[in-house]
């Protein structure tokens, strides 16, 4: 089986690190394509650059030319899940929700340590939302942004240890990373804690195999009906698509849904 | 005062209506605005249009050459609020937040009638991120489309009547409209049933000119901090701009905050 | 339009500030009324002296000869609003609902600065029962009696800011003012705290012009029908009311509904 | 141990059916005291009547002149249990509650058969402000307004009887007579039901036994301290009550705290 | 009437404990029978032991052959409850709950001051399911484990103590005893921290007083209709039962109800 | 890797079918053990019999010669996986949960169809405690025992699909077989409603994979912390176990954690 991953924003180094992640934990047998969207933000930080990130994953998924069997989507906290999942006839699984989901299985209740305090809100809407939030003991920023992750490694290990440790001892029994950036860490902010510590990432690659091993896919009787055909100027954006993907070889037909978009090759 | 009313489609007579609806219940001294996105879907009726909308309204208000003072955003449980809250130094008032805020001011519950039944998902989520969903005593669809609205004026009042009567029956004191495209309707539907009838763009023009009348504007201590300095690649999408806004007569600097974006007129 | 402003204790200094606070931020052709009961407690600070003044709120409403297009009671976290809303029929805001709503549309979550310690149960039942305690951060008391409010303006200032510091640092994104009696130093703690400040006063008359603009009203089909005819012994209170209210000056007919009241002039 | 059991309305003979239920349902050596407010509604039937009881209620309470070891409250859904707590320094248990917690002693989801469909959302609020309202299964009107109950036994018993079995049929395991004018129903209603049937003044005189039993006592830290020394216009209403209680034999100090009210005998 | 108050665990010295606490409060009339399992944990710390625990009551209450009116279950937090109201057609309180909904009628939040931290979720998720959560406080752990809390008597209240002073701090005005093993320190407590102190088998043993007195009982139309007649290998797990009960004089039938198991006399 | 998958009552037949759908589920690598306690009821169908096949469970787990890296529970709403988390240290996974989990990757609210209506609180509770209630739009009984069940392959199929529809139209957009003897029934009842349907026996094993695949296991720092040493009487139940488990062939030493138990070979 397939799996595409898709980092949200368009850091190539970071699509790097997830596909490494990703294809870390695979079962044999499954083969991880990753890549990023052809424009938008090269970090999200925040809702306006969620929205863009959406849009512009979404760009890519319409134009990309690669059969895959599931998509992961691996922005922590970020919108445009529900989008992916009424274009695609495979099932869509989200780093944010596949973390907690895991965590749940592990222990009473969850935390998550994210980059800047500003996401906290956002990731608590989202587990909201997804009906995940309950269990969770609490949400806590690093201080550290996105791309300052990987500026100083042990650094930024030993701040998301002491992040941790508070929410342990506010009452969290596992640990989610909660941003794709954070990959890779798991294992050593696990030792150090002594408490399960999830990787959206990994999980979500978990339970797309999970998914598709079953046959399953996501329900389009209601909320992820394919689209309805309509006009839909300038879109897609990145148009016929010359661009590049990051490393990404390409052979088949997109498994978009069968929708009659009539995408306007506009000034824009 | 001038208020912004974005139409998140680009369907120019929607615009027109809301315009229509946003003048009639303005102050004395209160000047509406109206537009729609340059690029985007001509009707919102799910998750990957509503996402495409939010991103090309950001795109709107990222290139708008017009000041203004507040900022409503005219799609019924529709995403990007949040984003327009980060990026504008104005406050941003939702429709389907404002009619649910102005219901709970005139009954204890309130119920929703929108378009299509793929819908209610969407709005219930929304309004539960939102903080108001507990008053709600129910959420149906028409099963009308978002342009099939305009098709039979007397069929659509007659449908949104018998489905707004379920929900009275249901426990709901006050009907929201749930669909920009329903403005206008909110007299006749309210004369046949007997309850107060709340269209969310009348409710969100009324509330931006009391937040505006206070001098406030949304905190930008955490959520809604300005969007952090970064490079955004192709954004905004549309460009120098040359497209014409519909029936927007645009005279100076825009009000969008002094993020140091670094758009990137990239090929696409 | 014509706004009453009902400060639900019988100081009328505090009618006073309370008027001034409403008239400051009345938009033109807006007129303030204010007044307070003709019996009950000098200030409200607990549930006993809450369901005494709802009583005597309504007591002064039953017997008040003047019309007057919406009403706005000006207790914070205080009982009553519900039989006000019944008994007239014109909108009915209230200054806890009112500041919690006003907060909600400028910033994620809120918190709420109040006098006492007793009163924060009672104003979080408040905003529960409203269907507003979603996003509420938290809410605190400042140890300062109602009247001591006055006592030592800038004192009173300080510890106000203290106070909604510790509630930003807990998440809250904007303040809203817990008492009538803090009306007027939203712009000093907003200057000092780097957040919105919401009155819920100022909140109360905006939303109240907001209603009336739309020409809507309380619904009655449910929890605020009219009261049924019946006989209620010893009321109202201040039987033929020769007794003077606060500034104001009456002239017609007041705005309570038609229904067939037997009040006994009892000998009580 | 003396309990005192308040009718809310003035209504002598509901006072007499209550003072009924309650005896039969007495331990020995429980002595059951009744009465009803000197003035207010004959009938409790919405918020308005509701807040006037409130304060007739603990007018009733300031000025009598009796030592009594509980306080139960017999109105179902209405306010000012808790400025009874705040005003007596014994245990004051409310019908409402009462009856929901007797009910989830017996059965997982209870439901509530009450007067007219506008109580509903009033008894819903109660409950949810006493955090009962998680297990009810409904609330549900007969139709009947409080003094309807009585003219016709028969009718009034089959269409409890039919509304509580819609109640069953959506989940309720334990139906909750929902008024203190069903007082003496429960037994007939069970029959028919095959459900366990509670009535609210049953249930919160055995508890209020209980409470006495071990020596209980309302919590004064907080909530429901006892009122603050302050100047109190026209308070109690009834004066030197040289009115009749109805059938109360009273001799001692009343239990009411030692509050350094100033009543003012104001000329109303 | 007569009481069964089961203690779940087979230490002798806490049924007697319990037992003492049960006699000192019981109304006249009552009589006290209290017992312990005849297999299973000498104290209950964690789910492992409670579910032994829970089956090994069960069995108990199968064998046991001596009538009793009510059923008290002294284990705070822990399962079985829904098992005996299947199994008894007398009502069965348990304490956990019990404590809660007298602590409700003493104040407006209360607080659990339990044995270990690892207890705090296992009470919460008890307190959750039983729809009594909303005005908890706090549950916290004073790090003594059930047995412990026997060893210094002057050690153990001084922790309960500050552990309760904690929870009154976090907003509790009335505090629960949270575990069987407290009984008895209530009164020292509360004196100390000047709120009230409620111990869950004093509360269960008055509410069973309180519903038997109502000639109440479980209801069996859906939860906790009786076992299906089925057939259950090696149960009862004590069969013919030649053990003594602690101190528990048996003379008459079980009140069992008419289920009709085949128990197998397994080798076991 | 291996998982064992534990059926939860004594009937033989199930556990082969359930140890079927298993089987036919794993990935390639993954061996399946199924087997079932050694005493305690043919079927499970309420709280008695949940407690009780909670108990044999932990006794067939305690005394099981046999390695495994995964333990699958396949009751649906039944209890005892916490203290299963407790008792080993590889991670543990409940049918009910893992079904809920599934659903919510594949549609926005998801329906569970049972077999008798007295287990839909009882899932409902479970439900709730695992924090996964949120999204779930219904539970219905199909009126079916659990042995009904396989009685008439045809009536069984179409009752299920019937009763699923209705929660469909209730909002449900994926259905979960909420009985572990439903197991295999999924794809037809799939296609008759076109809709995902999960079976929590498949969902569990493949979760099961993935969390193994990981290397996690259930969090040790409270809830799921081992068992403390402690005198445990008559345990395990089954003492030596000369008992056959059904078709399981056991080599090595159990995965049970290394809690010093002083079982008692009780005369039992």
């Amino acid at each position: 089986m397939r799996i595409l991953v898709m980092n949200p924003n368009t850091t190539a180094s970071m699509t790097a690190s997830i596909r490494a992640t990703a294809t870390a934990v695979a079962a044999p047998g499954t083969e991880i394509l990753a890549t990023e969207p052809l424009w938008g933000p090269e970090s999200i930080e925040g809702h306006f650059e969620g929205y863009l990130s959406a849009a512009a994953v979404l760009d890519r998924l319409t134009t990309l030319d690669a059969p895959f069997d599931a998509l992961v989507m691996a922005g922590f906290g970020e919108p445009g899940r529900e989008g992916a999942q009424e274009l695609l006839d495979v099932p869509v699984l989200d780093i944010t929700e596949s973390a907690a989901q895991m965590a749940m299985m592990l222990g009473h209740s969850y935390g998550v340590v994210t980059t800047l305090d500003r996401a906290v809100p956002q990731i608590s809407d989202r587990l909201l939302t997804a009906g995940l939030l309950q269990r969770c003991a609490g949400i806590r920023g690093t201080g550290l942004g996105v791309l300052e992750l990987e500026e100083d490694a042990r650094r930024t290990e030993r701040i998301i240890v002491e992040t941790a440790r508070e929410l342990v001892r506010a009452g969290a029994e596992v640990i989610c990373l909660g941003c794709g950036g954070m990959a890779g860490l798991q294992e050593k902010v696990a030792a150090e804690l002594g408490v399960p510590v999830v990787d959206g990432v990994a999980a979500a690659v978990k339970f797309a195999e999970a998914v598709v091993g079953l046959g399953l896919t996501t329900s389009t009787v209601r909320s992820f009906a394919a689209p309805r055909p309509k006009r839909i100027g300038g879109w897609p954006i990145s148009g016929q698509a010359s661009q590049q993907a990051s490393e990404l070889s390409v052979s088949a037909v997109p498994s978009a849904r069968n929708a009659d978009f009539s995408p306007e090759t506009s000034g824009i």
